[in-house]
């Protein structure tokens, strides 16, 4: 496996292109659209919030069918609590799309990102439709990937290309996330596409064990977004075809985690006024959901991501939110490390300068090591510090 | 029931003092000591944390037999993570208190706050004890008050007369904490004295139900603390006596939870950084359970405090936090409102001037009513706002 350029239009079969439409008052691109050649199978993650944004509504209904032909997805309005009126805006938008790319309306899948309970620009929107279908490139893959984008820095983009069954074959994507990030759902908007035939119900398998093990496992602030949605679509024209509990499945599953892995990464260093990055990894757990649960703590206490901005030497407040967590374990055997160096050992904070512990917690990687000494359970997750620039960016977004 | 002044001291027996002992670097007082004349009824609650403080443990301890005559508490070191050897430092320290004073060890509750993993400056400390002991009187409840004060803003009392069985009462307290403020536990250092005459098993009962219904329904940043204690003593001073089931024992606790009330919205309204205090009712929950879980969340919710600290008009982060509570409602029927102006209804944020709802959201106080319509279940939390502040505070606490 090897990473290779290209982003959503890697693999064979894919087109993209990205545009402004005028939803946003800065003029930035804010449409995207992803456009098999043929209908292809598709699957979709959602938000576990109970309050959906409508477009979720409207693709979580077209998935039935597992196959799809295109992704329409907008930033800067979430389309979210507008009510059956935003259902409407939802269909109306892709109705434009499909007329104008002459395929049916169920075959286009939607998404939206940005400020909740506003209406989106519909008849702004409909009159860039034209452009944004016209623009569709193999070769606009970043001009779609930056048109998702909110109050991200950068452009979220991943593929990779792997030999199965002696021919080359790509999984690809792009995604969007710096704000409202929180584990244990899906966690943002991405788009992923792959040139291997699998069948709908494979591919969703595939997607959810990916984003149960990388979108699921990143923190930035604790915030489960209302659209959050990860598509996968499968356009076969590598001409290799994955079956359930083959082998060929087996390496398929790796390289689109491996995809999923590069882009939830990119979202957590993208995190809004984030500088450090941590990985917080818990060994010892009673069990690996007490230890995931305990990661989780650990990756979301507010006093440890100001440690984290800091560079702080204040390393009690990881064993209080160890503490904290619910996992059990004898506070007298817990053992801390940042990087190689142990600071807190048998539950005793260790004597370390000041200056020693500071250059530790300094980013921009920080890894955490944690050590419960009550089990074989283990955990991970990946969490970025809080900053003043995090609440300067949150106490002013809408704006 | 009326308000009082006299703090931790305005109940008859007892006295206090605060001094500085040279824990903190920066002179600031840091030592206080409450005092019974005579042995009287004692009850404690503590953290729920997992990793607990040396003090805690010995306080736990001696809270066995039911009665106490004193409490020492000082700030600038938590005395946590300190192994076998910071239970001798607070050994050491009560023992040198109760000589001083001509009592026995086992009569002295004790607790830490400030930096966790650093060793308390046992002979420093030790120095300053005779100092203590003779500043003890009733007239200071404020430098007691004072001495326990970490990141705090201001000293932190409440106290309330009330008549009963024809005589007057007096519950008073005093409390801190500021940061690593989390519901669903104690969540800072408290004492509150009284000079009814409660036995001891009595006494626990009410203050664990005044802790469960004021300071756990609090939060600042949703850190659960190592060190959260709050101890109760009760004289019998003035004469009257409550047994459980009584007439006399309701009136009791309602005055206990009075003092608990307003101590933790002193907590709240000195938070780190705050500027605005939001109180989040939810009402319609299937259960009280799912009514308060909601209530937490959004309490706790960085992008529902961020917008408070914006003063933002983004009310749609509000049904976000609901949605993702866990508790179940159709999202279709969800009503919100800030003061007396529905921001959402039935499920869509309503269409009100950016001026407007910006002056709803505008402190020093906010109400903010969540109605689920999917039962008659109902629960509350204070919060705060979070600012820059909080996160220049925290990323510099322990240098």
């Amino acid at each position: 496996m090897r990473e290779i350029p290209g982003g959503v239009t890697a693999a064979l079969g894919f087109r993209a292109s990205g545009v402004s439409s005028g939803i946003k008052p800065s003029g930035e691109p804010d449409l995207a659209l992803v456009v098999s050649d043929t209908p292809v199978a598709a699957a979709g993650v959602f938000t576990n919030n109970l309050v959906r944004a409508a477009p979720l509504l409207v693709s979580q209904n077209r998935l039935r069918k597992g196959s799809a032909r295109a992704v329409l997805i907008n930033s800067g309005c979430a389309n979210c609590l507008t009510g059956a009126a935003g259902i409407r805006d939802a269909q109306r938008l892709s109705r434009a799309v499909a007329r104008e790319l002459g395929i049916a309306e169920g075959e286009i899948l939607v998404a939206s990102t940005g400020i909740i309970g506003r209406r989106l620009p519909v008849p702004k929107v409909e009159r860039a439709v034209p452009r944004l279908v016209k623009q569709l490139s193999r070769a606009h893959h970043a001009a779609a990937a930056q048109a998702i984008l909110t109050t991200d820095l950068h452009v979220k983009e991943a593929a990779v290309e792997t030999p199965m069954q002696g021919r080359p074959c790509r999984i690809g994507g792009m995604a969007k996330g710096a704000g409202m990030i929180a584990p244990s759902m899906a966690t943002m908007l991405g788009v992923i596409t792959t040139d291997v035939a699998v069948a709908s119900g494979l591919l969703r398998l595939f997607l959810r064990q990916a984003v149960a093990r990388t979108f699921n496992r990143i923190s930035v602030d604790g915030d489960m977004s209302t659209n959050d949605t990860v598509f996968a679509l499968a356009s076969g024209r590598s001409g290799v075809s994955v079956r359930a509990g083959s082998r060929g499945a087996r390496a398929f599953g790796q390289a689109l985690e491996a995809v999923a892995e590069r882009l939830a990464t990119l979202i957590v260093k993208d995190g809004e006024g984030a500088g450090t990055i941590a990985e917080i990894r818990v060994a010892g757990g009673r069990t690996d959901r007490e230890a995931q649960v305990c990661a989780r703590r650990v990756a979301e206490s507010l006093l440890v991501k100001t440690m984290l901005a800091g560079g702080d030497p204040n390393v009690g407040r990881i064993a209080a939110a160890v503490g904290a967590s619910g996992a059990r374990f004898d506070p007298g055997r817990l053992d801390v490390l940042i990087g190689a160096e142990r600071v807190i050992a048998r539950g005793g904070v260790q004597r370390l300068g000041t200056a020693a512990i500071r250059s530790l917690l300094t980013g921009p990687d920080v890894q955490i090591d944690i050590h419960l000494h009550a089990g074989r359970g283990e955990g991970r997750m990946t969490t970025c510090d809080l900053t003043e620039e995090y609440v300067r960016i949150n106490a002013r977004y809408s704006t």
